[in-house]
């Protein structure tokens, strides 16, 4: 049966590219197919689940894996299941477990320090640190951006971010604060601590601390009991599919959006709590995969330019090359895509950059005790030297076509189950008939040796790592080809 | 010269360590004393602080340092000055620079796996996992907590453990939300998103995200343009020292605070605003190195449980041995200290314990992509083992009184330039009589070859390693007495 269905897929696929990729793909150190010995999760993991259960809620646990027989894009758990990872740590493992390249970083001597001295990077740097920075983060900075801070994860980053923004945005008009101000920041006051806002839109996810959760509108479990900001939220575009069939009806729905932008910004600042910022996703996540053109965003930058806010593009998910693209926002061609731009997952290290006039005036204003940790920086320099060396955005690209195509085929096949397929590189979704039917599809595809993500309310994610061929993504789409047959 | 007052500092504080722990304390891996080349920052560092200062504000950066050839206590720069270096990173090295201990894990073939692969703890842990977190943190778990969760720096361990009281407070008489709670949450208004608060106190220091930074008070710099939550301050006692002479006055000053504490919750209460959670260090640390007493610390515990609020400790400075017991609070002599115990710095990974009580009910309340970082754990294995091998809660007791003792000898010999010496283990500090004479002491003491810190407005602040022994306490003394005996 499985065989038949692979012959289908690489039929409707076109199945010129087949043979080719599944040669090229098996290299010296990754397995070739999944290999499943127990449902998942298994024996071995039930009992590590009632043990952290003890210490832990473990209610998001999937399974207990065991990294060390983990290889490239296969993910092997604690009974010996080897599965087909298309969700890498939540997008968060660049070039697949265990890649070469980073194992010589660990067994290189010179770099041992650096894991064993975690430095206070704001204060004592390491002597290769501008070197590094320049090597790393700075070879693949956003258009017209040379300043970077590095921080720890994605949700301090983005709370860097926006404290950037909000020092930017009342430094205009005075140099040094008075004396009232100071007197009024010590205790949560205005005008020292003003009432400035950040726009969100619905259905973003920027981090589930209390500045970025105020801007986190993806699910209630994430921000049900944790007091909050009253900072604007607008739409964000719910586009039809195909796109093809509703041009006009989804140009109608980014113009409604942005509109309702202008005016929150309006509101909001005869409120008394101007907007200092905008911040988007240039795909939301979490939120469950929602797209919009590149058209919107170019015009989202324009009423952010327009208002004097600033723009910061959350590229958390988004970066790092899934898209196709290093940033997902380089598929707008602006030559001015931001002011802001934040990091982390699939770059190690969390951090953001932003232009020269949004440098912080003063020391201590962005700070903390690590600002990063320069290990993670050793293995990003690694990481990029992979994806350089081994054209890894193009095998995206060519992986991610291969992908997306195979998933309209699928819900051509199974139109009562599936829609509107969409994507961006690897960075691709699809959307099932409801949660359930979502939920049993992935937990079938999991059994049959395909670990996938979910997001939204009934959206499946994929985010396989960078070195996802075609190869493997024929592997994904037989499983999921074999899981939907039972299901019809 | 330097002899002279070396001779001085033995007899002041009695000689009878000086020669045991002279060679005791030279262990095979160390130096023996600071080395200085050139003034700090040298010529090397400068260049590097111009060029780091294209990328980022390097107000803050004291100089480039050589970490590859730093040992135990001593620092080494860029220049090749070697420092003895009581600040640590701001007090996140435990156990020295390169400590042979630490450079075994890197070179230990069992541990790449962990490195190169960091997991999404809360949904992917690794099949050690639950013994790692038995061995390490619960290893050490403060007085009736058996929970902990790691996150990845001390901001983050805080601000989750705000959002675990929040949920902790809310729960209590219902168990499902509304269905308004659930749409009132998602646009950050109440109910979904209530109006609780988190009692601070006025010089402390929580960390720099936003919902942090709304209970650090420590300084304007932190604070100013940064939008904030309208949270109840208490005021922290400001005792007067020495504290035997004013012993009355002080336990008014506390008993005045303490008094503050609950009109502030009845007063937030009524504003419709409940105080969900007290948050407090054992010692306020970037603020000024504030003490209270035991008394305090018992009286507000009950305060709290009285009013029906979580009790945080933040341990993020105070923890992991340096003030000669594991935690700060374990000086209460409390068998119920506190509801929740966050740390970070010392202990590699940042975190925090709780009681069973607070444990979230649903998965993905508490809840990031990485949730900690494992080869933190591994480090703080390892440290753990060498804090018990080697006593160094013992040795940290007793340099802790041989610095406390010498400081006060100090202030005796100098009471126009300093005062207040106050400390607990070497968790020690002492007072200039102004902030421009405390910048100088520690610039002369820098070019002599000892790093300090400082923190509050006057305040030189001592955070050697654990492995800081007397021998070193005298080496501190001798320097510090030379660049006073320059000033008087």
């Amino acid at each position: 049966f499985c065989k038949l269905s692979y012959l289908f897929i690489n039929f409707a696929l076109g199945s010129r590219y087949v043979s080719k990729t599944a040669t090229k793909s098996v290299s010296e150190f990754e397995y070739d197919a999944p290999s499943m010995k127990t449902a998942v999760p298994g024996p071995k993991s039930q009992e590590l689940l009632r043990q952290l259960g003890e210490i832990q809620n473990v209610g998001a646990v999937h399974f207990f894996c065991n990294y060390e027989e983990s290889r490239g894009n296969y993910l092997v758990d604690v009974d010996g299941n080897r599965m087909l990872d298309v969700y890498t740590q939540i997008s968060s493992i660049p070039i697949g477990y265990n890649h070469p390249a980073l194992m010589k970083v660990m067994t290189n001597p010179n770099n041992v320090s650096t894991f064993v001295n975690r430095p206070a990077l704001g204060i004592l740097p390491p002597e290769n640190f501008p070197d590094k920075l320049i090597e790393s983060l700075l070879s693949i900075a956003p258009s017209g951006m040379r300043r970077v801070q590095t921080m720890a994860c994605g949700s301090c980053s983005n709370e860097n971010a926006f404290k950037t923004m909000f020092i930017w945005y009342r430094e205009r008009g005075y140099a040094n604060p008075s004396e009232h101000e100071v007197d009024t920041c010590m205790i949560n006051q205005s005008p020292g601590c003003p009432d400035l806002s950040i726009l969100s839109f619905m259905g973003a996810f920027h981090g589930r601390t209390l500045g970025c959760l105020a801007t986190t509108h993806s699910k209630a479990i994430h921000k049900l009991d944790i007091p909050s900001f009253d900072w604007p939220i607008a739409p964000f575009p719910k586009l039809q599919y195909p796109l093809e069939e509703f041009v006009r009806e989804n140009a109608q729905e980014e113009a409604r959006c942005l509109e309702e932008v202008e005016d929150l910004i309006v509101k909001w600042r005869q409120k008394g709590k101007p907007v200092a910022g905008i911040v988007i996703e240039p795909i939301q996540a979490e939120g469950g995969d929602n797209h919009a053109s590149p058209d919107f965003f170019s015009k989202l930058r324009n009423i952010a330019r327009k208002h004097g806010c600033a723009f910061h593009v959350d590229e958390v998910q988004t970066g790092g090359g899934t898209t196709g693209k290093f940033w997902g926002h380089e598929h707008w061609g602006l030559d001015d895509p931001a002011d802001v731009v934040s990091f982390s997952k699939k770059l190690l290290t969390g951090g953001y950059y932003h232009r020269d006039e949004l440098k912080p005036d003063k020391p201590y204003r962005i700070f903390n005790t690590w600002m990063g940790d320069p290990s993670k920086n050793l293995f990003l320099s690694e990481v990029l030297n992979v994806i350089r060396r081994e054209n890894l955005l193009e095998v995206v690209t060519r992986s991610g076509k291969a992908l997306l195509q195979g998933l309209y085929t699928l819900q051509t096949q199974y139109p009562h189950i599936l829609s509107r397929a969409r994507g961006q590189g690897t960075f691709c979704a699809i959307d099932a008939c409801n949660d359930a039917t979502r939920d049993s599809i992935m937990i079938k595809a999991r059994n049959k040796g395909l670990f996938m993500g979910s997001c939204g309310e009934k959206t499946i994610r994929f985010r396989p790592a960078l070195v996802f061929k075609e190869y493997h993504v024929h592997q994904l789409l037989n499983i999921l080809n074999d899981v939907l047959a039972e299901h019809k």
